[in-house]
């Protein structure tokens, strides 16, 4: 295929390697260049943009922000190598014309696995113990495990990861309840819950909702102060979704009885003490995770901004920068 | 009810108090003895035995020997607080016509909740993820996680607690083998698999089987040398299945890729270089363990002896002290 060699801006990779990404790219004909591992500062970012004209970015966690989306001379794609937009200033790559993209579902059974895995973990106390046993010895620990069977978990965000998330908790015979803001239909043994009932009957919630205006702090001190069963907390979506001060307090007190977090508002640098808290079960935002889903999505976002410059329609666009005339 | 006045003794209780195994037993119009919380030697039980004349013993991992078993003038019942027997000389008791029972299924959920939640603690890395975050702060874990939906897990002893975590196993998509040695019919997504094909084709093995003669060590050097994919190793069985210096050997040439134990052989001083080894999830045996399981079998437990006491038949006994003449 015929085609005007372009460029490919990767902003950065929190993998060692970009071998993947550079093959695909040049094999299209196109130029690829590489910023560091680390997701560098939204000015860094805008920098890097400035001085390598991409045609298409493919950016994991580094800001992409309306001055980067600006400055090229053509930039027809902004691909994200996720799920999640909150890095990435859509609204200014539409108005420019240029397409957002995402990878919707390459992690859908990591997330909802990791999930799972937070809340066993601490409820059945495997992560506490572990500690503990480490750290002092063989011994019985205090923490008292409720009856799994008997509780009520709800989900809050239904969309394609809190479903299988729901689905798996139905395999433990807990009562499971879904929330979010447009559930035309539950699973079978699922039910839809507001607000409201999942502050009173949830013995643990699980956040999958995406991070926009309306869930920023979702889970603040007026929603705590609601909660009526000392819910454990697992966030597996964005730190930003819970008032990280509200948390601490809530885990000081009681009012919940732990948290689970594989994200934490502040990262790469959350509050230590929160990490740190004894009643915290953490991972370090790795729920998307496994050797098979980190290919297919690093496969999967190149794939897409590649498809864009050869001139085709994205198989996942999250924008619609070419409005048809009517 | 008119009935003589005899003793239950409770060996050992490895919670803080006896309240509950006191009304009860009192309220039957039996005297009650508590030896000490945690368990002691054979030659201490063997001693308090003869010290106190029991009717009744309630063990839960205290001895209780062929001695103790012959010394009270009138031993009717013998009742394991637990589903194992390997802590009580049955053979002695069965000939001294002394009944010996258990609490076969109060903790099947517990047990098999733990047995998952253990496996996708080590496979998603969510506990050495928090040990790592909580000593060196938030970074990206060098671990990689496999796709669990792509493992073939092996579930090891297909009593109650096995079958419902292969059950359990299924909602997660993974193959999952069964293996035992009287499987007449394998759950719906099942496979009935020898222990060759366990060793060939695991990815990570759940043991469920009791502690027999014919199960002891049978996680040794042997065993492991013949597996064919490191499979995690996970325990919430008896830790005499697992030869520890045959697991320590083989975390450490990466033979088997983890171990998540919630009984180890040594116990309560199993080899500290185990317990502590990095990759190790280690609980101290506490699979069985919640608010609920804990009340309902020590109340079954305790009515379980005064059942026989009352000249029942019990519900669950474990041997034939009285065969039938003919």
């Amino acid at each position: 295929m015929a085609e005007i060699k372009r460029t490919v801006l990767l902003t950065d990779h929190p993998w060692p390697d970009v071998e993947l990404e550079q093959a695909l790219t040049e094999a299209a004909g196109h130029a690829f260049v590489a910023g560091p591992a680390k997701a560098q500062a939204e000015s860094q970012i805008e920098a890097l943009v400035a001085r390598t004209d991409p045609s298409a970015i493919l950016t994991c966690w580094a800001p992409v922000s309306r001055r980067a989306i600006e400055a090229p001379t053509g930039l027809a794609v902004v691909s994200r190598i996720g799920v999640g937009l909150d890095n990435i200033d859509v609204p200014a790559a539409t108005r420019r014309g240029t397409w957002v993209t995402n990878v919707p579902d390459y992690c859908v059974g990591e997330v909802s696995d990791h999930a799972i895995a937070l809340l066993l973990s601490s409820l059945r106390g495997v992560t506490s113990a572990d500690r503990d046993v480490k750290a002092a010895g063989w011994h019985i620990p205090t923490y008292q495990a409720p009856r799994i069977s008997e509780l009520t978990v709800a989900v809050v965000g239904y969309g394609r990861i809190g479903r299988e998330t729901a689905r798996k908790l139905r395999a433990f015979g807990c009562r499971v309840l879904v929330n979010g803001p447009h559930i035309a239909q539950a699973g079978i043994g699922e039910e839809i819950a507001d607000r409201r009932a999942v502050q009173q009957q949830a013995d643990a919630i699980i956040l999958h909702a995406p991070l926009v205006p309306e869930t920023r702090a979702m889970i603040d001190m007026q929603f705590i102060a609601g909660c009526a069963r000392q819910p454990l907390i697992v966030n597996v979506s964005r730190g930003g979704l819970i008032d990280n001060a509200a948390l601490e307090a809530a885990l000081d007190t009681g009012a919940i009885r732990g948290a689970a977090l594989d994200v934490v508002d502040g990262e790469p640098d959350p509050p230590s003490s929160l990490l740190e808290h004894p009643r915290v079960v953490v991972t370090p935002h790795i729920a998307y995770r496994s050797v098979e889903s980190m290919t297919e999505l690093r496969r999967r976002a190149c794939e897409e901004a590649l498809r864009v410059l050869a001139g085709e329609q994205p198989h996942s666009p999250c924008n619609n920068p070419r409005p048809s005339p009517k």
